[in-house]
């Protein structure tokens, strides 16, 4: 075990900033509640923006850039919507040296100033919809930060969507959810439960909520991202208007969905293990490290060197991008090495000594199970491409049968307790409460619905109430 | 002569501003100062971002994440650094519901929060160079807003380089100079005059700063981007040392360089002409346009609509990217169809019509030039591209012929008072004098020393002081 983690039994919150600190993805600021992401972890970021941007261009969207401030008067016109967010805003009240007249909040999110600027651009049905997405910093005040998962400042992307139809703004909310669900298991290998919020877990201003939640290795609830369809409650704040086809003035129908550096948080908690970070290869910025080892420095350097310069050139090829990288620090052990980049989480390790040089192979570590093989250097390229498949799968594979594992099902809200309070992870009952009757769960057990799975439609007998509930999953949650 | 679009003989500042709006580029925000950029110039600025993330990561640097907040007592470390940002700084006193204790100031620019960053990360020459760039919004208040060259807010790249050795800190400057050099001239046609910055007009905190200076179609100056070898003065205000090999405790050596929005700017007022937007075929992020074309709109949809789609398939393939928009809107006159394109600055219109179908060809109006030809579908592709190429290549000549046009050269203060006023564009000079010197000049020309070309290393008379000078360009500017 590594000495400088703390182990998930011992302590899950240590360990969590151990990881973070070891594999130097990020650092806290010296500004309350933020954070510095270092080149490690926005590199990975990138690599997340990366899929997601492509599929948000692939489904008709474009990029655009929206004001970091918002007057206040802007917040108060959505009367939820300022009920909700202004606890956590930061005010600006002076600038260039003067007082402003009006304080400016600093952005908790945009759906205000750009249904202001919506109600502009607006005219007719032919300009709807508008389809448009924002990647950006923006602030929400945190009295207990923690890293990617609770920060001041975090950075994330917002879509905003006009539509002319609720039909077409419905469909528009679920359609990104179902990208979230692709990247966030495809991509990031999270599994997630696409589902709907309850009443008392929705964004301040929309109709409905939906989400994708995840499991941490805690069996606690992350979510990942959510999409919410806003009804025409920001079209008539912002008095987004368009003519229909029969030249009548109707309000818009609109939806705001967002994912954010959260997800670092999540990537950590659901792979990585005692000795630190584990990335899935599709998004790890460097998917396999080569190190070319010797005890005579200056074979490693001067004859096996020059070879691993050789393959990783062949490998950056072959996966395309750098994202193979070669070890020289040749003034460390072999052991502090194969460390820094296994705490750092690269999936694939391959090792070059003098007797592989010698046979023809390199040896392969998998970061995931730890496993070692030898590969002949004449199919290097098809079988590190193989263990990427395999390493991503399985970290998938491996989450999805925890979230399995730590699943129950609840019949009474005393099983409920006590199966949260026993076994933890997530709880399935039927539920139809009120948000009051949220509120008195959340005192009771610790955990809140996180959501109505999409896949179960059905309904039974509310644990709490008595009447009709549907399939509702609760959790302890980040 | 575009009727929604002031001619620049008439009032260029109204014709920038004519441009951007019917190119949907930019508008002004609802918060003072701010703009928001719209999805065509999002495209643009994300196509600029591209070409200079890339070259940041050929030449070895990585992508990081500060805070947006910086203590005030961290600006005030670095006393020249203080003095000239905190005029223009916009102030956080309330966050979370709460007066902070230390109010904070919204970045105008990173060097103290990064500097107080790497002081905690570099330890031992082993650490360095540290070669960070962070792509952000930052905030310089602005008394008199214009789109895309003086915002509130904007959106820019910092490097920020840590080095062991001033030599190393001083060819780093030079190279990240060079980088925007080339950038701007290959791919946004922009030609740049790089050069040295007098004292007058160094960034505050640096020892030297460099720049590249380009000339808009109106003969003023624009800053595109510059380069600073900040010596120790940041490393001494934060405590950013090292252990050099031999154990002893040294003080880094840093650089700072960053290019912004301002370059839409200059790319606007480098190419357009009164008919609106014109832009370089490899940042532009629609190349070539679509247009089937029929007095009879069911065959415009029916008949070719479909090989339209075809043809810009083959395009898209063929160009790399979603570079080939096909247009549909047949409700609209052809003439206002072609206006729509022509004012987003779209290099290349192909048309395709019934005569077009019927004889294998496609009509290409150049964007630049306004030149016709008729294209062979046989030979569509490489004609296409090389017709681009020469879009391209004519846009860099053009403005270069411009500049030099532009260009003379004073050999006595009152010359140059004379060619400033008459002929306006940049003028020559040998200087040799102080800031007080360089403001007196500014007072009485409204010109500025806009750089010492690094092309150029003459000395000669001062025609100011009659002491040493060095070739300077003088010009009034953005």
């Amino acid at each position: 075990m590594a000495r400088n983690i703390t182990s998930r039994s011992a302590d899950y919150s240590q360990w969590y900033l151990d990881v973070i600190k070891a594999a130097e993805l990020a650092d806290y600021a010296p500004v309350r509640g933020c954070m510095v992401i270092r080149p490690t972890g926005y590199a990975l970021w990138e690599s997340v923006q990366r899929y997601f941007d492509e599929e948000f261009k692939k489904t008709g969207h474009v990029n655009a850039y929206f004001p970091l401030l918002i007057p206040y008067s802007f917040l108060n016109k959505e009367a939820e919507h300022v009920e909700g967010f202004a606890p956590e805003v930061a005010t600006v009240t002076h600038a260039g040296g003067e007082e402003l007249e009006e304080p400016y909040a600093i952005r908790p999110t945009s759906e205000t100033v750009i249904g202001h600027m919506y109600s502009k651009w607006i005219q007719s049905w032919r300009d709807l919809p508008v389809l448009i997405n924002q990647w950006c910093n923006v602030m929400r005040w945190e009295k207990r930060p923690r890293l990617f998962l609770r920060t001041s400042e975090f950075l994330w992307q917002e879509g905003h969507t006009a539509h002319a139809t609720p039909e077409e703004a419905r469909e528009e909310t679920l359609r990104m959810l179902e990208v979230y669900r692709q990247v966030m298991e495809d991509k990031l290998a999270l599994p997630v439960i696409p589902g709907e919020k309850t009443a008392g877990e929705r964004f301040p201003g929309a109709v409905d909520t939906y989400t994708c939640e995840a499991m941490m290795s805690d069996g606690k609830a992350l979510q990942a991202g959510t999409s919410h369809f806003l009804g025409q409650n920001f079209a008539k704040a912002f008095e987004i208007q368009f003519q229909n086809k029969e030249g009548e003035l109707e309000f818009c129908w609109t939806t705001s969905w967002g994912v954010s550096t959260r997800l670092i948080g999540a990537l950590i908690m659901t792979h990585s293990d005692d000795d630190g970070l584990i990335l899935p290869p599709r998004v790890a910025p460097v998917k396999t490290v080569l190190l070319p080892i010797s005890k005579d420095e200056s074979v490693a350097e001067n004859v096996l060197l020059p070879r691993a310069k050789e393959l990783s050139g062949q490998l950056n090829e072959a996966l395309g991008g750098l994202c193979t990288f070669v070890d020289t620090q040749f003034h460390m052990r072999p052991g502090d090495r194969f460390f820094t980049h296994l705490q750092k989480g690269v999936p694939l390790r391959l090792e070059l000594g003098e007797k592989e040089m010698k046979a023809g192979t390199v040896r392969a570590v998998r970061r995931d199970t730890g496993e070692k093989t030898d590969i002949s250097l004449e199919t290097l390229i098809p079988t590190v491409k193989k263990l990427l498949d395999e390493i991503q799968d399985n970290l998938y594979t491996r989450a999805k049968n925890y979230r399995l594992e730590h699943t129950s099902t609840a019949e009474s809200y005393d099983e409920l307790k006590t199966l949260l309070a026993e076994k933890g992870g997530f709880v399935e009952a039927y539920f139809g409460g009120t948000p009051e009757d949220e509120r008195r769960i959340k005192e009771e057990t610790g955990a809140t619905p996180r959501c109505i799975p999409l896949s179960d439609d059905s309904r039974g007998k509310c644990i709490l109430t008595g009447g009709e509930g549907r399939k509702t999953l609760f959790a302890k949650s980040y």
